[in-house]
């Protein structure tokens, strides 16, 4: 088979959807009129949508083609103009800026990952030039946005937590493949990716995400929970109760299981205290959380 | 706040999607019968839908659980009775299990990716029971089972190609944004991912990936490729002739890119030759090609 | 070639070197005792050496081999009678049960890795029994023990650190291989990989390694720094001098560099504010610094 | 503590140790005039040594710092000169280089890796410009040159073998820390990390590396294994009878256990089919096997 042979004969197939865009642009953005400075690192995604892009695809037609190559440059160059104030706002600017200068982009997505910093406290003081990577969860934001509307989803991912107390698993089905024992007293140690949509367009983005953040840490502490599941619920509930903004939040929370070691065979006994700490096999429980309408 | 408190208080939010289940259960399988014994390394996801999972949620009642520690035994116990003949049977056979046992389950994702395994050669004969990890891409599939229709989704992730010859990049889009330079002679290296689905539920699964994966490859090496959109085009457009249990694929192609190095500043020429390899930023292409209806 | 040939050939080849144990043994150990009750998460690596273990390579001969599945247990069983106060004392309690328990075990090697967690603050007062993972850094240490000496060295890996203020680099060597141009006011971002020995086998370890830890952090934030390695020698220096029970510290400090975006293209000045953040290449920055003797 | 008071307080502390360098710099090269084309992908890491970079550190006196940034360009210019041939030739190279130009400079260590490709098969002929990545293992070498002798370490790592025959482990030490059964039939998972050293600076490098793997790979399979230890010796025995040019050849041999699964609670046979996947805990084997004298 050569290329031009692919070319030549009546096409017996259809292209149904197509979408590019330039991956994983890292940019850093200190503000230095700032008092103390800010200092941002972002990494952003950007994927455009049209039918007009069909021409690239069927016949190598790369005249509606914006380069993403372009698309990187675009990042720093509108980096450059932008206070970064909230990776939702600059989202939307970045997303704006190609329904604006190309009829022909019909949707864009783009997708911005923050890394979280803090200054270094020196002697009790924080030190306004220098940072530590503190935590290791991610802010996070899509900004899908065409003519006629913008959905802006954000979330926190990778914010990992445990705790040793007021956690049960019991009551449930046993049947032909059950093994596993019911327990009053178990770790519940999980790794929290939660993202929210608003009803707010003009939400403050920042204070958004520092209430969630803090009502679901504050909730998974405090919880007592009967199972992963209701403790997703709880911790939903509880940041739509407390941030007015949220429409709605989903939810996925893996069950990384640490499993009492069998201390028997050594002549002891595991008061609840020894755990095999686990990486896989990991439960997955999902959920989203919406107003009452 | 406390969790009776959240309790306690009449609710202001529903759930609206719940889902949960077992990920990344690796599962050994031998089938020492066979002749030569056949080897597998699979990795099984599995999750259940369905309304009646919900009290779990708003009330931690457990009693429609299924434990997710149940269901890494189901991987095992099935994996047991099953050929593994290939990873489409067992992953149905997977989903069926849950919908015969629970009325209350209405829906099953099983997901499985194979890791791939050839004998060791030796002097020119394989060894039967000796293996190693060749290649590293994986065969996937994800079944989507309700009790009226059942979805398959094959694939191929992770295949690692590039190509020196016969691929271009020109007559895009000039903007104030734009710095890249047309090229008729550049690197073309991607990590191939295509899904497909099928228009057979019977096809001889794994005939349909093999024959799927040396047309994306052979049609990858002989394009002659003016854009990474035109070639995936072509790879599915290959497919779709060649595979007739095949309905539509999708693939994603970051197009990985190796920067020819700047000689000039050390007086020499670069002759296409020395190039800087890099892993981001990318750019990504994605589209799905079905048959012309 | 046949096992059996090799075997019965003379040997013509020596075991020059021989070493083996159990890695990544991960404990997960709560002491409910304690108030509040303590959580610790490691990660241990045990290795023994002797003579006597080259029976095992030689001729299959495992009469002398401590299983690495009795190793892994060892760390649960260990771990269930320690207070893991410090994993120095506990990686020198469980190098001392095999140095006491086999003659034949001539030295071991611990390695232990802890996550750091701290407890989650809610309402202002932090909740005794739940945690979230703070920081990315770890505490590390690795004990090397035979029968006549015990070697302790500590460290902390993977402290993610940057600076947008006093650093420079400049008056360095240009050549025919430089393109690199002079700066005072460059980011200088890097990890933080410490490893420190004792002079006092009976230090505080918890302490020393919170006052390093600070000293450094410290360090990095208030140095001018005119070249990383630099700031290097002035963290080493500045902990020698605060934290009287290290004799040594060596640290590796990958240069990860965050470099100017060129917006000139763009008719733009870029005042030292835009940044592609890069992840390879990566300087690599290394040094020793000891007490004065 | 400010930087000036760090840098007026007499020096209490010694650089001891120090070196410096650039790592996981990427290089793509193509040799267009061969008949077919060459393709390489190599990382390299250079390391510089010598005492008189010991103003840098303490004083920040950078005039005898060769930056790493050249050090970048001097793997790109010195690449475009040489055939690449083998990474060890142009390890030797690079290595030379620095030694050649800077009299201050004592030491030299690179370490170069190798992505292994091999071109796409298309109706049983190869396509002599496109090309896949085979398997997942590298090719590695270590060049430690100073002005006086050479050291080059080769190797290959990551070679992912398993074996579901002619593997036992038995007659280990049984104590109190023991529950491990003996086994005259298991599974024996490992990922080879092979390097060895040569008693020829003359050496086919390219030839020995395809001879010293092969033979590993051969004996893996072929072995009759009384342990990991034991093929470990049988596998470096092998190659030192194999390859004339190989002084000594270091291993190390993590065990991935493969785990059976107990189907006993759900009323079946577990005849030796049936396994848990595992990535961690991991034995850990290693042995270096040298010529006799």
């Amino acid at each position: 088979m050569t290329a031009s042979n692919v070319k030549e004969k009546p096409r017996t197939s259809t292209l149904v959807q197509n979408s590019y865009g330039k991956s994983i642009v890292r940019l850093t953005k200190i503000n230095r009129e700032s008092t103390p400075p800010t200092w941002k690192e972002i990494t952003v995604d950007t994927e455009l949508l049209g039918d007009e892009f069909a021409g690239c695809y069927y016949d190598g037609d790369n005249s509606k083609v914006v380069a993403t190559d372009s698309m990187k440059n675009t990042v720093y160059v509108e980096g450059s103009k932008h206070s970064l104030s909230s990776i939702e706002e600059f989202g939307m600017a970045l997303a704006k800026h190609y329904l604006d200068d190309y009829a022909h982009v019909k949707e864009v997505i783009v997708k911005i990952k923050e890394d979280m910093w803090c200054n270094i406290p020196v002697n009790g003081k924080v030190n306004p030039t220098s940072f530590f990577k503190s935590g290791g969860d991610n802010r996070v934001t899509t900004i899908h946005m065409d003519r006629t509307k913008t959905d802006i989803e954000s979330g926190v991912e990778n914010l990992v937590v445990a705790k040793i107390a007021d956690s049960e698993f019991a009551g449930f089905i046993k049947d032909n493949y059950t093994t596993l024992k019911e327990t009053h007293d178990r770790i519940f140690g999980t790794t929290i990716n939660a993202h929210w949509t608003y009803n707010n367009p003009k939400a403050d983005f920042n204070a958004v995400y520092e209430a969630t953040r803090t009502t679901i840490l504050e909730t998974f502490a405090d919880h007592h929970s009967l199972s992963v599941q209701q403790t997703l619920y709880a911790m939903g509930d509880a940041v739509l109760n407390a941030v007015k903004d949220i429409e709605q939040i989903s939810m996925i929370l893996p069950n990384i299981h640490r499993i009492p070691f069998d201390l028997k065979p050594f002549g002891l006994e595991n008061r609840n205290e020894v755990f095999v700490t686990t990486s896989e096999p990991q439960g997955t429980i999902k959920g989203t959380v919406a107003r009452k309408k």
